[in-house]
């Protein structure tokens, strides 16, 4: 009865009921009826993505360069079950017409190709990803690459999908600039500094790193994550400096009215939270139970087959993960402020009327420097919303994928299941509504404002630019599948 | 077999293992001939520290303000029990004669005591503690202050510490600085910043915050960790002032030669790093595994009662406690480089033979630059060393204690059972051997060294002036257990 429902805190937990509980009954091990992504794959790397990445899923660049590889790996394997589709980086041959009712060759391609993408993410879990494929009784010592057989496309898959992303210019191996000892995987290497630091606002304008508390009293002090993500090489465009957003000119404290005003506006989002707005600012946050969520249940409403919920799920990762480039490179360039630096800096000694913090309330006499956003801050400077972008990305793919703008799902929320405010928040059991997909990319977008982490110009600009990605994408999607793209040669970014 | 070795990554559970196995038989739910405080207690503690405090129970402050209250819950809750002590906070009567080969009475006040200062340290596990009474058939609806009663006495032993120490300076409850909203727990209220950033080493000779990784791709800053711990109230003296440590003048830069001859001592330690000495770091850097256990294995080995073992380690940390003000008061005033920052400026550009990371060995090639400690350098300045000073206080209260320098503690060691190089170091089971408190010390300060987050001179002086708060902590136990110690108001600092 609960299997549905958010639960506080250990989200992973939530994920793998949530994908159980899932509209289609679950098929776990029956290879020949079920989908092996969503039924053995996906839960499992959720779980490594929460404990291993992200714990809220929270981190676009590190969570979606995980599920794109995943998901790229599943495409990869599939395509060659399909009349005319090829993969990416591989040409894997064309299998004999089969009895479409039988999903087994798909699938096992599709775990053996799971497995090899998961063991190069998450090297140290590798009994795990074994263990996978011999819970349905699958041999992981087969390493064959022969695409006559099943397991064979899928070494082959994950094999292609690993060189082709390996350097693709995130610093993967944590080698980049030709470091040879303790390599430092996904760190930096374009020399990126904060010019405020977290005791001192020098440019009210600019990106101030936040402390933040890390279990019972540790508090660190943020630091862009990968910076490089702007150089990463995209999947459905050449140059992310074809694409641009506008300047965020509300964040230049020399035009003290708009940023006062921008200030204002994102206090007055605090002083009107509601329930609703504070479950929505959660599910957003975190990208595999709003994002990959939304895929699964799409795909299982519209009965898609395995080789087309694959399909729709990389190229909505493709269209995340592309926007996110995008984004980096503007969010690098505008080096913009957030909220809390600038709520602070302009009504520094005066009381505001906000959200308390949890458990507290709105408040009519809350001094400015203790205001707090109900989510923190993630890791990067504020403009535009990576999460509105990636949001508005996804829906457009999801638009032209189903030649639909219909989803009509409802995610339950159990009372008191709030991360932030648990026992609390929801004062009962609630349901968010997502009629349409336009429905999904507002909330997401503006669940930024209500969360205290977005100005509304960085949602408005990413909601207004961004189905862009999902286009790019989309056609990335059809030359792949009407088998016109050519193979595309191993990333050499680092 | 394996109960007893040093498991790799999941600390806690080692903890559990090795407190279950220690010399005496576990006699886990028996009151009347067991030892509630090691048998009951330690584990569950030992595991929410690790969980919601430091998991590698590396951050002094933290950790030793947690271990002081609850062993000072336990012994407020045992002075009763003795024929003359009193506690430092209550006075909670004097039980008459009773058969001391029961010890169900003072169990039974420990439990309630320990019940009622983990539920303040740890309040969102209050069913855990809750539970620890009813396992072993107490009912924790049990409020009463009764002090006829053990149950009362624990009680009331726990409300008199927790009013004693909350404000005692650290900020537990983050309202320093007359914060309404949005608490900040142990966030520092005393405007620390760094002069060094991160990304630039403005003055050699000061502290600079590492980046430090954290999962698979998020890096944060190191953030100076509880500098207000200076300003505590101490429990064994009146005034941290009244303690000092020489300036480290091999960490002034403008004293070019022997700033670089410590730097080259730090990496001549690296290039000598073997299998023992790794061990001997990453058991010290516990502070629950090297200061808690060596109180548990030396109390068995004495064969002490419960009052006297709940003596042994509470005034133990209290001279841990005590040290680390001084510490951390040395600390904040000459904001000492670490060896990382300091051999990166020395020898830039050049290649040293040093340690060359998980798994690499020792090399002659490696840049200066990619010269990593073997142990991630704590969230504090360099000099002087809080585990030495700690580790020196610890013994001299032991050897004062047990009028003996005898420990003959061996502590095994799995092969692979490292937390820094997992299934390779250890290459062999091995044991950690310490005959003597003294090799306990000056093992304990020279790992420092071997870690590479600390120069000798920090090592050297620590071990040389901390002895002293050992002796504090042994001349406050005796006014306390000879009843002559008048009754301590609860602390105002904050």
């Amino acid at each position: 009865m609960k299997n549905g429902f958010l639960s506080a805190g250990k989200t992973f937990i939530l994920v793998v009921a949530l994908f159980v509980s899932m509209k289609a009954p679950a098929q776990g091990s029956d290879l020949a009826n079920g989908n092996a992504a969503t039924d053995i794959v996906l839960p499992a790397a959720a779980t490594a993505i929460f404990e291993e990445i992200s714990p809220n899923a929270s981190d676009p660049s590190l969570v979606l360069r995980a599920t794109v590889l995943i998901t790229g790996g599943w495409y990869e394997a599939a395509a060659p079950f399909h009349p005319t589709a090829v993969g990416v980086y591989s040409r894997l041959g064309r299998q004999p017409d089969q009895n479409s009712a039988d999903n087994s060759p798909i699938n096992t391609a599709i775990l053996y190709a799971s497995r090899g993408v998961l063991t190069y993410l998450f090297p140290t879990r590798s009994e795990t990803w074994d263990d996978m494929l011999r819970n349905v009784g699958l041999d992981p010592e087969l390493r064959t690459e022969d695409t006559t057989t099943p397991a064979g496309i899928g070494n082959a898959a994950a094999r292609a999908v690993v060189e082709g992303r390996q350097n693709d210019g995130i610093n993967a191996d944590g080698t980049a600039g030709g470091r040879s000892f303790n390599p430092m995987p996904f760190a930096d290497y374009t020399g990126y500094q904060p010019v405020n630091t977290a005791h001192q606002l020098v440019d009210p304008s600019r990106w101030q790193p936040d402390i933040q508390r890390k279990g019972a009293g540790i508090y660190r002090v943020q630091n862009f994550v990968t910076p490089q993500y702007r150089l990463v090489e995209p999947f459905s465009f050449e140059d992310a400096q074809a694409f641009s957003f506008p300047p965020p000119v509300a964040s230049d404290v020399t035009k003290i009215d708009l940023y006062t005003t921008q200030a204002q506006e994102v206090l007055d989002a605090s002083a009107a939270l509601d329930d609703q707005m504070k479950l929505m600012a959660e599910f957003f946050d975190n990208k595999i139970s709003s994002l990959g969520f939304s895929t699964v249940f799409s795909a299982k409403a519209a009965n898609l087959s395995v080789f087309d919920y694959v399909a729709s799920d990389f190229f909505s990762n493709v269209a995340a993960f592309d926007a996110g480039i995008v984004v980096w490179q503007e969010k690098h360039k505008y080096d913009a402020v957030r909220p809390f630096s600038a709520i602070r800096h302009v009504f520094a000694g005066e009381t505001v009327t906000a959200f308390g913090g949890p458990g507290r309330g709105i408040v009519v006499d809350l001094p400015a420097e203790e205001w707090a956003s109900y989510l923190e801050e993630a890791d990067h400077p504020e403009y535009p919303s990576a999460t509105a972008c990636v949001c508005a990305a996804h829906a457009e793919f999801k638009r032209l994928f189903f030649q639909s703008d219909d989803i009509n799902w409802s995610v339950p929320v159990a009372a008191g299941s709030s991360r932030i405010e648990p026992g609390l928040v929801p004062a009962k059991d609630m349901k968010l509504n997502f009629p349409t997909w336009t429905a999904f990319e507002q909330d997401c977008g503006q669940s930024r404002v209500w969360a205290g982490v977005h100005f509304q110009a960085a949602v408005d600009e990413s909601l207004k630019i961004c189905p862009v990605f999902g286009k790019q994408a989309y056609t990335f999607m059809e030359g792949l599948l009407a088998g016109t793209t050519p193979v595309r040669p191993p990333s050499t970014g680092r």
